[in-house]
């Protein structure tokens, strides 16, 4: 079968002129070049300039004949997805083009039930708490263990989900983020057992572990584990565009009619040929050379891990089964300098730039697309921070710790009683941080990266999390839903 | 000021090294040559086939330093935004990479009032539905006038907004098309008037009519008119990527902090920066060169409309003040053949590929980047065929009529009173489309292009509706809603 992009390779050479969207027509080269000409003002060279990679453009279509409608596929686009679900082994998959948002929004809404809750793992990304709030729901939290020694979020067991699960009948689904964005990984096929004692379906977030499908070496993927609905996000660690992801069904719990009315209204209903392209063209990477690149990754992990072992002062997480070896957790706990201080250095000495860092730890992402130079570069970097810690701390070294993190989300919040969407109908205010104590929050408060709520709307603003709101604020880290000025937005008393 | 492709290519030049999504780590071109080596079943060759226009990936970001974040955007992105607000006249302006569907949606929920009901033009997108779905809003129609003599749809009048208002407490605001599909404008700045004597807001979906902006000879566009919502489709007539729009605000009436919450609720947490890169290059393209482009459009119509004008039986809408010059309506009306034969004989044997065809006409799109060669290829074909049809019906010409167009919008369809939540609810049945006489419609049923709703579900469907569907689907029109053995969704009895 050919590839949407060899399709769209052979329309583009074809003589077929558009009178159709999009605007620019294609611009193919010969016609850009006569383009130019009607613009005095600039020559040829400096019109190119104004559309860049004009190639992009050359295969940018909409639904012309014979390139089918992703709303509706029935040609092409159908067949490329049934070959995404074969590669995923899942029973059906859907090309995603507003990411993975796009795909969370519609697995919730597709679950969601009038008057019935969800149970969700408190560390789920943004957009499954702005799927509540579109379906008005309440909602119940499953919560994380951490890993003590890293500051890091476990994962979910399944024990405590059967806890939550005993006896129910007003939950409507539960949705899990595995492996979450630091790379833990949490038990999916007794999670998915517990959830389907009480007919009901598991959503699986997993954006982040798209590349699970590639080799028997990688954790287990949910698909294979048996959730119901299971988002990945291929752009995170495959190669494949921003904004790119996948969504698998499977199991008979789950309305397919209903998911794909869904689908259509949280996504663009002029979807990106490019974008698709992309994501086609990934899953055939997987297909061709999946094994051959988590080999890759495997090496390039065990490279770090290798030399990370003899490092003084700072600690890298190690893989086990249950992590996602393409994430270096890289913590700064027995240093004395911080995780927001070590990314800087790492940016601005070494020009190495990581995903993200908290006050005990940074986050990099690593792909079977790195090149040792790469990997090379960060090893010697690590090891000379860490040999310059080391110098600097001298006999404190493991007994001062500069930064003993607060475990931010340790501190469960108290509710009002009011879903998100109740608390989106109230008036509100926007009040300075400091006397939000004892009011409900009209607002979400998150962590940025990686998006997971500290504050929930609904739920009751404590002293405790105050001070922790100013301490992160402090650091520099980045904390949506508190303005510049430091003010925060509260129900009206 | 730079724009975000010049900053995108400096990086990509940079030494700065990616331990952070998307996780094709940007294949630079050196790295790809080498990374194929990895896979020794293909050579470089080969390898780079894998991933067509690797330099798309080079500039794929996502928010790095210095980059900004879409959904709190306080540097480079707020920046080019206000400049995008500049050259539109708007207070503010958001980028869109979710295209007019994200843009729609937010606004619709924006403005969206619990218990009140919304004011819409019937010939609105389907998107418009979606969202008074999302927000269980009741709703309240516009009926459009028709042009009998195209059979295409006209304008909404102030006048109908105005009856519509008039000592009403219950309607929370108004959303209306304008361009149509068929590049028919409405008068905005009356309807404006008479919609903000009721201190509510008014939408205006001009999704199709971004290239307004342009030149003072286009009609004037929604933002300049008064609305305070505007939704333009940058991607389609003008050169931007497809799924790129922008969204106008301006006024006291719109709550902007609900609004931008909206929109990073509808829009992929992963915006890609290369749609938005497509943006910003189209917004400086209409700086520097939106006088010219609309002049060429113009001379590009110009052209058409004088060779039509001899046409002995296909006929032109022409354009005039209300008209949109880019669209080219070729009616069938006077001749032997339908809308759809036209459409074949055009892609078959002239390879040119309209836009969309009804059984009375075919709808192409012209815009500046149309090039003359394609234009007249477009007049040589026309009248070929004008002359064929002539030929062949001699003195029957002007007075057979092959096609008398039902026009499938003139029966208003009775409500059942229930909103489109409150069916989405219920339990439904897919029955054959002759069965369906009297029942309730679950489903939204839609022609598409242009995808406006024919049924809406929760209307009642009616014999003449039947009638009129079978044959549109016998005439080989695109209905969603109905499956291909020709079943439909109904509320179960």
């Amino acid at each position: 079968m050919k590839s949407l992009w060899e399709k769209l390779e052979e329309y583009s050479a074809s003589d077929y002129y558009p009178f159709h969207m999009p605007g620019h027509k294609r611009f193919p080269k010969e016609n850009a070049l006569a383009f130019h000409k009607r613009f005095p003002k600039e020559n040829a060279l400096a019109f190119h300039k104004r559309f860049p990679l004009e190639n992009i453009y050359l295969y940018d279509i909409t639904e012309i004949e014979g390139f089918d409608n992703l709303h509706d596929a029935k040609g092409i686009l159908r067949a490329l997805q049934q070959k995404a679900a074969r590669i995923y082994h899942a029973e059906q998959s859907f090309f995603l083009v507003n990411g993975s948002t796009g795909g969370i929004l519609s697995a919730v809404s597709t679950v969601a039930k009038e008057g019935k809750k969800l149970l969700i793992a408190r560390n789920c990304h943004k957009s499954v708490y702005n799927a509540i709030l579109l379906n008005r729901l309440h909602v119940e939290y499953l919560w994380p263990d951490m890993i003590e020694e890293f500051d890091v979020q476990g994962g979910i067991s399944a024990e405590e989900v059967k806890k939550h699960l005993a006896g129910r009948k007003d939950i409507c689904g539960v949705v899990i983020t595995s492996p979450t964005y630091d790379g833990i990984v949490s038990d999916i096929c007794q999670i998915a057992e517990e959830v389907h004692l009480c007919h009901i379906p598991l959503i699986v977030d997993e954006a982040h572990g798209a590349h699970f499908v590639l080799s028997e070496k990688a954790p287990k993927s949910a698909v294979e584990c048996g959730a119901d609905l299971v988002i990945n996000s291929v752009h995170k660690t495959l190669p494949a565009l921003t904004q790119t992801a996948l969504l698998h069904v499977q199991g008979t719990l789950v309305d397919r009619e209903k998911l794909k009315n869904y689908l259509s209204i949280y996504q663009s209903s002029s979807p990106s040929y490019i974008l698709m392209a992309s994501i086609d063209k990934c899953v055939d990477f997987i297909e061709d050379y999946g094994a051959e690149c988590f080999e890759m990754l495997l090496a390039f992990r065990k490279r770090v891990d290798e030399k990370a072992s003899g490092f003084l002062c700072l600690k890298l997480l190690f893989d086990c089964e249950n992590r996602d070896p393409g994430k270096l957790v890289i913590s700064v706990k027995d240093t004395d300098i911080t995780g927001q201080e070590l990314y800087r250095i790492l940016l601005e000495k070494y020009y190495l730039q990581l995903e993200m860092a908290t006050p005990t730890y940074v986050l990099g992402i690593l792909t079977g697309m790195d090149t040792w130079e790469g990997v090379e570069r960060l090893i010697h970097a690590l090891t000379e921070i860490d040999g310059e810690i080391a110098e600097r701390m001298g006999d404190e070294r493991k007994i001062k710790r500069k930064q003993k993190m607060d475990d931010i989300y340790s501190i469960i919040p108290k509710s009002s009683g009011l879903s998100i969407f109740e608390v989106a109908q109230k008036k509100k205010d926007w009040i300075p941080l400091e006397q939000s104590d004892g009011r409900v929050s009209g607002g979400m408060l998150c962590f940025y990266p990686p998006g997971i709520p500290f504050i929930v709307p609904g739920e009751i603003i404590g002293k405790e999390q105050i001070s922790q709101m100013e301490k992160c604020r402090k650091n520099g880290e980045y904390l949506t839903g508190v303005s510049e000025e430091g003010k925060l937005c509260v129900l009206r008393e």
